[in-house]
């Protein structure tokens, strides 16, 4: 393997179809969003990407059985006859620049195949609120940022940078002459976040008018914000311990000198 | 996209024409040269350069669009008669250093074909002090150094590297048998300097006997310095309050003990 | 030398043959026990695998000569008339991404001239115990990792990464239609570690039905075991003179305030 | 220029040449030794070695004109009728390390075509000593190391690695059918050290019999020890004045406390 290939082991013969992708990046907003989706709609896989500018490991599956790091594009039939879908999320981005490059390229050429119309990227975006977090919104066309606007997405400011494969499908994605937007959920980044996730999908539901049933990621929120809460109470406690051995120590000092 | 490649989005029919290049690098110098040329003698783009050694983002642009980062050529037709200009800058220098010798070449071969008979590279140099800065001159022929030179410029000193493509490309240029010369103007290069990049249009205007307004660039000037100013109150603020916090820190420490 | 290759310079005609891999690595269990196997059988060279993406220095042999980094086979013949085995170890594993794939692949399209059916590769499985070592499993298909638990090896946990070339076999063995499994000894790393290394031939050899005289890496895993407790010894002075120096300082602070 | 490549732009008609190598390195012992060979025998450029994988800068030269960083060959006419000399040296190393590979490679397939029947290459042996250095030899072949035991060279410990051009050319020579050697003159490496180069270059002469005339470099011997007393004297006035501002600092700690 010398080069990112795409190996599709089953034919998907679909309906117009879009792309969406979201890779691990910031608070896994983009991988979470897909696995929530490819499991919600019961979505088929038929193709992996593989890329010799992924980390140099392999994984143990279950039963102890191994695989190399991957991608995975997975097919959906949309029952009311409207655009069908195919989702990518895999293990890890490129960990090379070029790598990062020639990934971006292959989805984008994969894509033209089954005569993908739009492709939408998915990521996080930095922020230290704690308010539900806003979607932000960039595309290669007015026309299809507007669907994303409509939804309720945030125009994305001028100037900021998209990072990873989620910007570069978009900026080589007028080369190929397809449509393309990025969707990047508000997110203080540390930790998986199922709630940017969330927003994220709820833009992408209303634009893209397909229905998922949201009350299975309502209970990942639920148990993230658990965890977050138990981080801060650990933290308080390791701060005032901190504190009480600082002045334990301040009192030594006194006792010497 | 697996090299560094130029696209031509619109014919340029030049005269004779002069290449003048200003990437990022010290004191921005050279970019902000180019920016006020393509701004003030109102250069049309023509071209761009794509590369998958550039930073693995992209940017949003203004309402929402997206782009790859990028090279971009300016064409201006000169209206006296003489050498008509075209002007190279970007968003960013090569992240490898196979790119950056990629980068060097391929602008070069590309100057090739408009018959570009000479190329002009610029950058910073950096010294640490207030003087009006100097240009420092190296060339690829003692007849183009000299053009430099009697407009002012003073020769480079044995030794001293250039770094990045303003110096590659002049290393290189002698294998596409076209002359360069890099003016490199002095910068303390922490903060992007106008004032350098004034100096090293002085130079170029004489050399190469065309005319811009300077008028703008003067308010840049003056902006750049008061925001120095600015910094440095900041700064003297706040070396005397950590002066003042160790004061009280050390009569703590006294108490205490 | 552009890329990997392997110089084959004995036939080595063998009947059905095993590849059992090697390469420096956690504990260095791999190289230790592809080392002694390749001892005690007195198995034959066969062929050197170069790479530019070894480390860029030579090593000098014994009298003064020079040699590449690099990897060496060695085959044996079963004399019971079952598998003969090849043996793969060198100096070093790849020090770039790309070339950790490569590298795999190679060893993989090597394999496939000999018609090797089954590739076992050999790694560290990092713990903090002094237990005896436990040997860790997984394979490419259940029937092969079935034969490896059979013989006391446990299956891997779900998730785990196996790194380099050990791992990147394994997970670009099916795409070659090899079978390949993996066998990691429990070290904790930081010394060459017989031990693990026998835990690890045990599984082998009862897996594999080849008989290996232990005798002699008893006597390196005693060596070890004494060159662990010297250090440990070390370490404890270290760390009494250290408490000793702390003391003494504490009492001229004393003095001095 | 997308690989390493070598010009020749004067044809150079040699007897039975000997290539002798010496890039920067510890100590610069190489790049010393051969740079004064080539002053003192007046050895003529000949060709020069280009590569992207040496550092992004170009240099300037006397007089501004720029060049790449770059490698040079000269020869010298024997004017004994004995073998003609080539010397090879330069302004870096590659800073890659499948650079450090295609480098060895071409300078060796560039010595193939002048028929070149026996490489030197020169390189520093780290040691903390500063009795004269020894001269350590390691080669392709016992009959050409022993040329430079019997001059006064040492065997090579086993084990030890040769890093960079020096020890790779050797690596590789085997495969090109070429006769090599390597001399390490032992060098502290922190500062250029023309005693090791000297050392290098007494073996140097009487293993190939040719004369060099060793004045000069006696001279910049005299002032490399001048320089590195220079430097201890320096050291010691900063520990003194660092000793003594500790106990001033001392003294205010009590005042306070």
């Amino acid at each position: 393997m010398k080069e990112t290939y795409i190996k599709e082991f089953r034919p998907a013969e679909l309906n117009n179809p879009i792309l969406i992708e979201g890779l691990p990046g910031l608070g896994l907003v983009g991988k979470i969003a897909i696995r929530y989706l490819v499991k919600q709609l019961k979505a088929q896989k038929f193709a992996y990407l593989y890329s010799p500018h992924f980390p140099y490991f392999v994984l143990v599956n279950r039963k102890g059985s191994v695989r190399l790091l991957r991608g995975a594009f997975y097919s959906w039939k949309n029952p009311t006859g409207g655009s069908d879908l195919i989702f990518f999320t895999g293990d890890s981005q490129s960990q090379t620049i070029e790598g990062q490059y020639e990934i971006a390229d292959r989805i984008l050429e994969f894509a033209r195949n089954p005569t993908v119309s739009t492709i939408v990227t998915i990521g996080g975006y930095r922020v230290e609120t704690e308010a539900k977090p806003k979607v932000y919104v960039a595309a290669t066309s007015p026309e299809i940022l507007n669907k994303a606007v409509n939804a309720g997405a945030v125009v994305s400011g001028s100037g900021s940078p998209i990072v990873g494969t989620a910007g570069l499908i978009l900026g080589l994605a007028r080369f190929k002459k397809i449509d393309a937007l990025c969707l990047l959920g508000e997110t203080r980044g540390y930790l998986p976040d199922p709630m940017a996730a969330s927003s994220v999908l709820e833009v992408l539901k209303s634009a893209f008018s397909f229905d998922v049933d949201m009350a299975a990621l309502k209970e990942d929120i639920a148990k993230a914000e658990k965890m977050v809460q138990r981080l801060q109470t650990i933290e308080e406690k390791r701060a005032l311990q901190a504190e009480e051995t600082r002045r334990e120590e301040d009192k030594k000092t006194t006792y010497i000198s």
